[in-house]
């Protein structure tokens, strides 16, 4: 069984990019090619919503490792929605990409064990992201199937929205009246969690963390706690992160980070340049120029060694 | 537009009942009139929870104001274990029960905002589960429909589970000096954010807390310091607590809070005393056994005043 990292990096090197494309499927915002007519039901807008990320695996595979398609969504079109997002990241899959479900999932015991069968057994996601704030306990069943399934988790550890530091920047004080951060405390669980699961050859655990691309000194002092774990950074591009902010995410082999850009690409046409340039019609040029640019941009900063 | 807090109180005073009967749908553990011949695919699964769900719905709607399906167990039979979710749902409020979704969502923006549209608009559940590590803008949209659609929402503060000590329980410090572990700290966030929403004539705010029946005296340092806030206590039976744990989760007039009970109830059929006096055969008087028995032991610590 070959880990989540070890399957990571095989792709994150054979493509040459960190890029993970969000895929956020807001019917309102996609080409009116597939919204034409399926406006009428929950069933006919999921319907677009999978056309639509097909034909969106298709322009995106050849140019990054991994995708993310953002599990909110989906369930807002109820359970055909989730249908949706069972059949994306099959066809995902079918399209040698790694799928990372953004479900932030949490909950205790058996819920736990029920989450981890809907998104790595039912769903056969490859790695999924959780919230730990219910404790350490509740991460078992997701460990349990990065040791012996080859999947991956990210933890969140520090997201990119202003309102990140309300809990996760709280000062903690530890038993010999020491101060970090939260958020500090939590990178070093993941951490030391991480290190009991399978190192990949290039010496990366199984378990990551979140950490946005909008906090860089942040990021650079989490990189430094989690020297094995691999980051999903989100806020790049929309967000207001550059590939600048990403730098202290990779190791110094240029892996350990995948950088997630969502709207960014998939809905670039709709806005400034790229709505001039491409537009509706031209969407697929406009997904594929956009990953180009962020993969590049990223590789400007950090290149990953090939093997 | 009712306020959830006022719905909740007039059914709670109209049953005499505190109990919130979860609804974990476990395929394995339900009885096998509906288990029989379903075993096969997870749109069968799914049809087997479904119809167990409205039978079970039938014999506690008499007993109970609220019921909190758990979201992972339906998701953990894919798109029909969803579809199974949704219709549950409707199935409770034709019945006059009240919904509390379970499943602790959590994510930032738009995507916050889709979480809401799946759980409220789509689905039509009274009331949300949520996660506010991401920290407290991640909350506005479940808010904006607790002040607009008579929605609420009960946030994790300290849950039933062992390791709520590992974050919830860290002191943290703040700019005076003052320590107080994290789950005070997000008390206090949920009272003053409550406190924004309109409250009932019994003066409780739309924004409830999740605080377990594990931990009795976290319960009523967080009662204490959260006087208007609905609770939701979790821990109740096969977890561990009992009626008198509970106690200090409701306010003078005997309302405030909710006691919820999953397998307790639902599953009681299969273990001890109730697997010799009812089996499976009679599931639906096991399970009205063990509501009428929780709804009287929970009367004994506080019964709710009749208007």
């Amino acid at each position: 069984m070959t880990s989540y990292a070890a399957r990571l990096h095989a792709a994150t090197r054979e493509k040459g990019s960190a890029v993970c494309v969000g895929i956020d499927p807001r019917f309102a915002m996609l080409p009116t090619e597939f919204t034409t007519g399926r406006e009428g039901s929950a069933e006919a807008r999921a319907e677009a919503i999978e056309l639509w990320a097909r034909e969106l695996l298709d322009v995106v595979a050849p140019l990054a490792p991994v995708v993310k398609p953002q599990v909110a969504f989906f369930e807002a079109e109820g359970w055909a929605g989730v249908r949706a997002y069972q059949r994306t990241v099959a066809a995902a899959r079918e399209r040698g990409l790694l799928v990372i479900a953004d479900a932030k999932r949490g909950d205790i015991g058996s819920t736990a064990e029920a989450y981890a069968q809907a998104h790595f057994d039912v769903v056969e996601a490859d790695a999924l992201t959780v919230n730990a704030y219910l404790g350490l306990d509740t991460l078992a069943p997701f460990l349990d199937r990065c040791r012996d399934a080859g999947k991956g988790i990210y933890v969140l550890v520090k997201t990119s929205n202003p309102g990140s530091a309300d809990f996760q920047g709280r000062q903690t004080v530890d038993d010999h009246g020491g101060q970090a951060p939260l958020h500090e405390r939590v990178a070093a669980a993941v951490r030391d969690i991480g290190d009991e699961t399978p190192l990949d050859e290039d010496g990366w655990t199984a378990v990551g963390a979140v950490v946005g691309a909008t906090y860089p000194e942040e990021l650079a002092c989490l990189r430094a706690l989690m020297p094995r774990t691999p980051l999903l950074v989100p806020g790049y591009g929309a967000q207001g992160g550059g590939a600048e902010d990403c730098r202290a995410g990779f190791g110094a082999n240029g892996l350990g980070a995948v950088v997630n850009s969502s709207r960014g690409i998939s809905f670039a046409f709709r806005k400034g340049d790229h709505a001039e340039r491409f537009g509706d019609a031209r969407w697929r040029d406009s997904v594929h120029a956009a990953a180009v640019e962020m993969r590049d941009a990223l590789r400007a900063v950090a290149a990953p060694e090939t093997a």
